[in-house]
């Protein structure tokens, strides 16, 4: 498998590429729309053809690439809930198998930061990825407290499908804020200050008193995000 | 292996951490300073004992980590000529075999981009890494205009040193301004401008001609760097 982390300097964000080596088949997860030119031309330096784009949620510190991606190269673009986002040409679920090339994409469904919130692993020859969106992050978790956010969703979601997974599994989060690039899920059952609380009551707690500002962009980016990403002026 | 790229956001530097899984002795590459509490806890975290830290050439755009982490860890601190910094313990040259456990560092001689440009490759179970330092970037090279940088030594460092190894070599630069983070041998032979002209002489002609500015912290970070990063007011 082709893989390739991006980032975003400016959202902090991770974008992942995903391609099968032999039939050229490529896969975005959670582009950021202003960096649309830089994908196409990676795509293209790689000899990728891109058929599908996926955001893990509608995310509220960044403007999706999605519709940009679609209008360019025609791929699918698939969404938690594809009656939300104007572009998106599927949805996903619990269980879903994207196919691109030789590689399968196993959807989980994790809602917690946002009740649209999903996860994908993938095993290339016995390694095992997690893309985990801002479901897990390294040494963190999302926060719970907009767009129907739920901590006891969210404990479940990393309790009973994400910390199940195989403990080698390289976790690959949506963002970092320190300069880290990945982990893995024993590292995380280790360290992550977040999985620590004992009882989903005691998360519970945590997770209602962080009392963190909102996102900078959450106003413009939410919305936007829900349009596909394409801004009334560009 | 054990192998993390971290990420300076302000600088744009990547810093390589390389550790044996059985021994838990690691190394880290191009380290700075300001992230040295952030390497610090991940060593602990992953309980890991620091034995080297190492410069791929003198730094302009930032401040080494080496002497921060050889106070806290007395860990070795290899340069490329360890008479022009001060808490040196190691000088490179070319063919220097570093041994981190079982992991073993070879040492390229590559000037160009400066007189003491090195790079490491490292073959882990077949899989082949460079760390090339800023004397090859994805799509770009270092610059040659300073610190006795001379284009026809980076042309012969490129094309006789980098460039002949196995073109599936992955290739982690000390730098990305774009927000890549790997690339190959293969791809870069493809797709790097500054691979494409045909002679030494185009080549110089072009670097010759680049008209940059120089980097902000140039005139900070060169002293400080022959000092290994110590401040005078921390």
């Amino acid at each position: 498998m082709l893989f390739r982390q991006l980032f975003d300097h400016e959202s902090y964000t991770y974008t992942y590429l995903l391609a099968d080596e032999v039939s050229r088949e490529a896969v975005l997860i959670d582009p950021v729309d202003k960096d649309v030119p830089l994908y196409l031309r990676l795509l293209e330096e790689l000899d990728l053809k891109l058929i599908a784009a996926l955001d893990t949620h509608v995310h509220a510190d960044h403007i999706t690439g999605l519709g940009l991606l679609q209008d360019a190269t025609e791929c699918a673009t698939m969404v938690g809930f594809e009656g939300e986002v104007d572009c998106a040409s599927e949805g996903l679920e619990d269980g879903k198998q994207i196919h691109v090339g030789s590689i399968t994409l196993n959807t989980l469904f994790t809602p917690g930061h946002t009740d649209d919130s999903f996860c994908f692993t993938v095993d290339d020859g016995g390694v095992q990825y997690l893309f985990s969106g801002d479901t897990l992050l390294i040494r963190g978790t999302g926060r719970t407290d907009f767009q129907n956010g739920d901590p006891e969703q969210l404990y479940d979601s990393l309790h009973n499908k994400l910390l199940t997974l195989p403990t080698a599994t390289l976790v690959y989060p949506a963002h970092d804020y320190k300069g880290w690039t990945v982990s893995t899920i024993d590292e995380e059952i280790r360290t992550n200050p977040r999985l620590e609380p004992a009882s989903k009551a005691a998360f519970v707690e945590l997770m209602n008193n962080l009392d963190l500002p909102n996102p900078k962009m959450m106003d413009v980016a939410v919305p936007a995000n829900r349009a596909c990403g394409k801004r009334a002026t560009p």
